[in-house]
């Protein structure tokens, strides 16, 4: 492998490095049978500049905090980013050609982290950029690192409003070392884009909302060549938007600018022609430059201390859970600097404010901007922080799409809900988190937990600091006593067994809010004879499934459960799927959720019209004896 | 109850309403204990000057199509809204201070349809603007009406994506019948926003996505008069947006443009300091413009034919269920002028194409903006149309929140989600939908349809045309055999059993493309000698758990399910939890799902790789019939 340096790549070599990004998209693509070429080889001018003279990427060492960033956000355009990697000698031939989009191959079709050159995946449009924008802040303020965030968007990305969320995120925090290179072919899936060629138009918009524009034919090398130089060494505090005009399908002159060539892989004979017409296929391999060392303390590190030192409160006190959150989260940032959190502009709510005083240049307002809130805190876990982010459960939907793509990047999420459930009463609907925790729960890899008092929830938080993969926490409005006391261990997986005899004859479940309505029917219960074993299950998602199982066991098959949430994809169903899981199973369920659209009311007033006080618990329970 | 026509209104009396409003939004927060009576002061003279002068609406009929649209962006200034209830005389002074907030009341925390002229729940922020325009479109598009929609929004939420997305759209479709209002008060929830009073930095945002912007001061009532009229009445086919300067808490000196008084009532004692200031309590009621009457023959009507002439396919054909709700579409919007279609930018794949070139002027292209995708199909079911949108399965997750907003609006939609589940093979795990379901069906008041061939398919999509609620449907991208005859019945909660004998000794459960696979599983199952059932649950909200539990019962308790879909919250969720309700269940339970992280590969690769083929199926019946 021949590696070149910056200084001696000049642009005629880049003009064949160019060549042959497209033949090896071109390759790849028709090769596999599916992928997108065209869209790969109207950004390739772009990409081989970009890579041959300004990216500085050390390719042995993707890992390095020195690197900049390159991530593809049209994630389509992936024969062209495997292209590149084949290009800098990291990726071979064959893989390229014969791997691309294969079972069981890396090179999958639009870019993950498997590779060790790819940051987090990219695929649904619209989102690299605002990660973009995570990992611009981790590198400038957390690692004081040279870092640039290079991003190559689509044009038609540009209609996701998550683009103007990140836009006016970089400019407010004047991210200079964040560039987006856009890539305006003109053309979407289905045809032209709302503002095809008006490069105008698109400049308007992005200098509005606070970066630095430049505009340039994206086929012109030199042209690219100084805006990437201008955009690299921006020192006005704003980040860089390059509108590239381009076009799709560039250098085969048979699809160049067709609406009809979208993601399609050149049949065998065109891609013959294609080739030919290109220039026929090269061999070139060669690097950039280099990144500038980072001094190794800059990163992040380890914690010292070995484990922070959690808020006590003392059982009976009455606390919230999300203030319990907000305590734990100042405790654990002060334990780890890795820990970082992120709100949107709810922190006087979700109590992420205690921290945002505290650790100011590691707290991260997002404003009233959900979507960024995920992807700014999937950008500080790139680089190694470990981001708390909160806002109200409701809003989480809003960033669906963006957790689900965390959890294809495998990051490290640790997502925080409060005012979850009609507990939070006056507010009314839109306000109540009614439906995160069936979202939570389906995402890949998750951890979803619902803690029910203050002592739980300082735990689970400590647990989630550590925990790989996307971890939720749901937290609740009002202030409920305080259950277990300070010191108790809250496994991530586990269930606490609140009350419970020899002779019990129900089970009854709740988590978070409902298992002090649970524990209050269980004293109603004894008062008329009836024993009840109340299981506080604060770790939907690993469930103990043993210790339900021996409930249900010991309580001849009867079970109530109680969730402030939808009937669908909650508590009960995390409850039932791990006693189905665990074998043949007899089982008499009485489940109540929240079946009504609610309205407002006092928290008091609406978990009994919704079923969830203990009185309708008391009834539930009953009636599964009187009739099993 | 007097009513006062506009012309009749001076500026003298709209200050007194003015002035009424405020007083009434203390009032009403005040005794209620919650609410935000600063956000709702800032706004209340550009409310004032709109309803007085230039909103044309008749109180009486809020149902007529003749009607501006009213649609508070800012959900949480709902003591203003519910106060100018109160002044144009369709809501009591008793309603408004007795009634805000309480349980069982419909002066909810936030609007919602639950009164009759709340068009549409908001309260996430930034879903009113959007919602504005669809039914932007409606009216003038299909209604021909000269219906304004006027959107009071907040400044803080213009930092959700979804707000550009909206004006993005109002620009492309040149709705000059859109005007948004923003109050821009300076302070969020927990201090200042992103831009302040730079009420020139919001400006050039707004043009620059193409709105014809005006910058006011927010208190000046002859400035905003002059505004509003010059929105009213802007030919150049643009929306337009009037950025207004206002003062949170605005006309009570003690809180003026303070941060610390965010989403608080005044006790006692502040609220008669405040309404002293303002000059006492008020008992105005008056009215502004009426409406132009529009001919009855404009708005939708109910279809002449009966029924639409459904596309027929042949038992045995290989036909893509995603190919068969394109053809059902075109053949609905024959039959029926109230069906429209909107698409983000992926018809060709969805075949939503079809009909957005048979019925062009029915078809809305929303670009990639799957948020605007679910606010304009909101926006034209308010009108009284019947929109189906569609994109990719995965995608649906980014509009989660406008879905579940849309539930609480009470609007019908339908939603079609196609490449679902590692079926859609090469693309990779970011196009795939595997939570699509779960998310769906904890949507309240959701139906959630997956068939598994195109007859089926085809007669859903019928049935979802005049479904209440928000309806999914999921479809395929692969082509497989139609199973069903043309003609056969597939009622909403309905199941099918396609293979049975009286000695069937497992159930099948498939949905979509699985049941494809259990087919095949039951053919080789046969081969040794073993007999199952395969029940083909293409309803899985509703879904019909009789034949369920018949099929159970007649399997001594063996059921396996196989899903294309995350294990939480899918089918498997559905049928156990109809299982589970049935009453005591013995039941022994294979389930399989996706339950790694795919990559790229064929359908069929990933579909075994997954446990989902009928060799998987075969073996877990298997297991279950040696074990149990």
């Amino acid at each position: 492998m021949t590696s070149i340096v910056m200084s001696q790549v000049g642009l005629d070599t880049v003009a064949e490095l160019a060549a042959q990004l497209r033949v090896d998209s071109i390759r790849s693509s028709t090769s596999a049978g599916s992928g997108h070429p065209t869209s790969s080889m109207s950004a390739a001018d772009l990409v081989a500049v970009l890579v041959a003279r300004h990216l500085h990427y050390d390719w042995d060492q993707p890992a390095s905090p020195a690197n900049d960033h390159l991530i593809f956000s049209k994630g389509h355009a992936s024969p062209l980013l495997y292209s590149l990697f084949k290009a800098v000698g990291v990726v071979s031939t064959d893989e390229l050609v014969g791997g691309y989009r294969r079972f069981g191959q890396r090179l999958q079709g639009h870019p993950t982290p498997v590779l060790p050159w790819v940051d987090v995946a990219t695929g649904s449009l619209g989102q690299g950029l605002p990660i973009g924008v995570g990992i611009a802040l981790a590198a400038r303020d957390l690692d004081h690192a040279p870092s640039r965030v290079w991003v190559l968007c689509g044009d038609s990305e540009l209609a996701e409003g998550s683009i103007w969320e990140a836009l006016d995120k970089a400019a407010y925090y004047r991210l200079s070392n964040l560039i987006a290179i856009v890539d305006v072919n003109r053309l979407g899936q289905r045809g032209e884009t709302e503002l095809g060629w008006n490069l105008d138009a698109y400049a308007r918009r992005a200098e509005a909302f606070g970066a630095n524009t430049l505009v340039i034919d994206g086929h012109d090398l030199p042209a690219i060549d100084d805006a990437l130089a201008t955009a690299a060494h921006t020192s006005g505090g704003q980040p860089t938007v390059i509108l590239a005009k381009t076009i799709k399908g560039k250098g085969f002159a048979e699809v160049e600018n067709s609406p009809d060539w979208h993601g399609k892989p050149f049949p065998a004979d065109m891609a013959e022609r294609a080739i030919a017409e290109l220039g026929g296929v090269r061999h070139l391999v060669l690097r950039g430059p280099r990144p500038t060392p980072v001094p190794a303390t800059n990163g992040p590190a380890a914690p010292a201390r070995a484990d922070a030192t959690l808020p006590r409160y003392a059982v009976g006190d009455k606390v919230a859970t999300r203030r319990a959150y907000g305590d734990a989260l100042v405790a654990l940032g002060a334990a780890d600097a890795r820990v970082v959190a992120l709100d949107a502009e709810v922190s006087n709510s979700t109590y992420a404010n205690g921290f945002a005083h505290a650790y100011t240049h590691r707290y991260f307002e997002m404003f009233i901007a959900e979507q960024q809130l995920v992807a700014a805190a999937t950008g500080l876990a790139v680089r190694g922080y470990r981001p708390f982010a909160s806002t109200f459960a409701a809003f989480w939907t809003r960033a669906h799409d963006f957790i689900r793509m965390g959890a294809i990047s495998g990051v490290d999420l640790r997502l925080v809900g409060s005012h979850a459930g009609v507990e939070i009463g006056a507010d009314g609907p839109s306000q109540m988190g009614l439906e995160d925790l069936a979202m939570l729960r389906a995402i890949h890899g998750s951890t979803v937990l619902y803690p029910s008092d203050a002592t739980s929830t300082a735990a689970l938080v400590q647990a989630m600091a550590s925990r790989p993969g996307i971890s939720y926490l749901r937290t609740t409005r009002g202030a409920y006593p305080v259950l277990y006391p300070p010191g108790e261990a809250f496994p991530i997986g586990g269930a606490k067994v609140l009350h419970s005899s020899d002779r019990d004859q129900v089970t009854l479940v709740g988590a978070g809010v409902t298992v002090h309505a649970c524990l209050r029917a269980a004293e109603l219960l004894e008062e008329e004879g009836i024993h009840a074993r109340v299981v506080d299950c604060y770790s939907l998602k690993p469930i103990d499934g043993a210790t339900l199982v021996a409930a249900v066991a010991a309580t001849a098959g009867r079970m109530v459960i109680a969730e402030d949430h939808r009937p669908e994809g909650g508590l009960a169903s995390a409850v039932t799927d791990s006693l189905l899981a665990a074998g043949r199973f007899n089982l008499s369920l009485a489940h109540l959720a929240v079946r009504d659209m609610p309205g407002s009311g006092s928290g008091a007033e609406l978990l009994a019209w919704a079923g969830l006080d203990a009185d309708h618990i008391v009834a539930a329970a009953r009636r599964l004896i009187d009739t099993t």
